[in-house]
């Protein structure tokens, strides 16, 4: 068994060495010099995310100042930690191999799967009054490139330099949210993007959507300059008022948890990944 | 690079050959032969998780017949999964592993840390008003060596053998709610246990739960033989009773998303792992 398994790690680094592209065509490397590691994060991610210790430099399960990075992940995604700023600083390899690695495609595209197979599964009325929301960034569009410029979410946020960075208009699909907004599409059920972005950010905006190939969306909701309030408010609030105009929301994807709470939710919310960053 | 790796797993498994007791003292093993990977869990618990085939014998990411287990139990967890009845079957394994290896355990306890963090952070009235609802079972005691001998939730749920377990009182206590429990306790906060056991499980439920060292509970409430109805709606009209009483639910802490879903909810939600089943 022992023998067998070193061949499996022997295989795997060997496969590692000869890989050349990086997985999802970004084209980013980590920060650090972990050439071979970043190259076999596209062949066996949890290999590699294995083999690096979980928690910082203490190599502690947590108790002394460590944290387990997978675990603090999980807390995230269950709505169990709220509120945090940055992603732990001893986390910034492990966030890095999870977005960069292939793990955070696999998570996205379970649950993607799960969604389409609900809208498959939706009698629906035929009206054209069925709606779906879309939150833009880090479910529609991805930040990706810059956040991986920036610590993969350990260095605190930096309206400035993120601004300038949505202003390039740059940012990527997601390809899974990309595979459910044309499946709805061929369903009959229409897309509205509902955004933390600010009105004035609207122009470019629709130039990256487009850009990256989102096509046929209904609306595109975004944040009144000067707006004061939380996300949650202002995304229920505009959920409502589509909800008052006739429409039913049969379905919201969003990448934090505050996209997706907040009456009225639509019928059934899904949320994606993003160890990232915390809106509440 | 290559190398140091192959050392890193040489001297995981050699620890893993030398290592005698599992973890958690349940004594439990996997139902297959798997001694050496058992044993290994207790050590190195995620190395094994990854040399272990994320899919079924397709060897395959999700794409054909496959079901990368560690996406499919993150869905779990954020809610995206929903009314599923058992856990696919390629996934027996790796749900055995992170059971009993360490992953499910540190996942708790890190839940458990910001709970904590969370209470001793209120400002209590102090009128012995403030209690924390409690699920019992995946919760305050874990039928983990039930559901080890029963493929760990990949099959389908046999009321009569989970029942005739229960009736042994045997159910063991969740270590990380336990230190929640007595943490409360200390607080002046007053735990309220609220489960879908039925009424007629209330005395071998008080001796489980004595034998596993909880004391001091305010009230243990049981659905009522006979309901009809969802979790949720029992549960939450439980939790309404409880503040139409007078009382403040400043925390509930569940396993499944129905003890934690449902006005009121309770001021703060804590969400425990549990990939083994699920209850709607």
């Amino acid at each position: 068994m022992a023998t067998a398994k070193l061949l499996v790690v022997l295989v795997a680094l060997m496969a590692a060495a000869s890989s050349s592209c990086g997985p999802w065509e970004l084209n980013i490397r980590m920060p650090t010099a972990r050439a071979v590691e970043d190259a076999a994060a596209g062949v066996a991610a949890p290999l590699i995310h294995a083999l690096r210790p979980l928690v910082g430099s203490a190599g502690d399960l947590g108790r002394r100042g460590g944290v387990p990075c997978d675990s603090w992940r999980l807390a995230v995604e269950a709505y169990n930690k709220r509120d945090w700023k940055t992603v732990p600083a001893d986390c910034e390899g492990y966030v890095g191999h999870y977005m960069l690695g292939g793990h955070y495609r696999r998570d996205s595209r379970v649950v993607v799967d799960e969604a389409i197979a609900y809208a498959e599964g939706l009698k629906l009325a035929g009206n054209g009054r069925e709606v779906w929301v879309f939150d833009i960034d880090e479910t529609s569009l991805s930040n990706l490139p810059y956040y991986a410029k920036h610590g993969f979410g350990t260095e605190p946020f930096n309206a400035t330099s993120f601004n300038a960075y949505v202003l390039e208009g740059s940012a990527l699909a997601l390809p899974e949210t990309q595979r459910l907004f044309d499946k709805l599409i061929s369903l009959g059920i229409k897309p509205v993007f509902l955004t933390g972005r600010t009105e004035n950010q609207r122009a470019i905006t629709v130039v990256n959507l487009r850009r990256q190939g989102y096509y046929g969306w209904m609306k595109l909701l975004l944040k009144p300059v000067g707006f004061k309030g939380t996300a949650i408010g202002f995304k229920s609030g505009e959920r409502r008022k589509l909800q008052d105009a006739g429409y039913v929301i049969v379905g919201n994807i969003g990448d934090q948890w505050s996209d997706i709470l907040g009456a009225p939710e639509g019928a059934r919310t899904f949320k994606l990944p993003d160890p990232m960053y915390y809106i509440g």
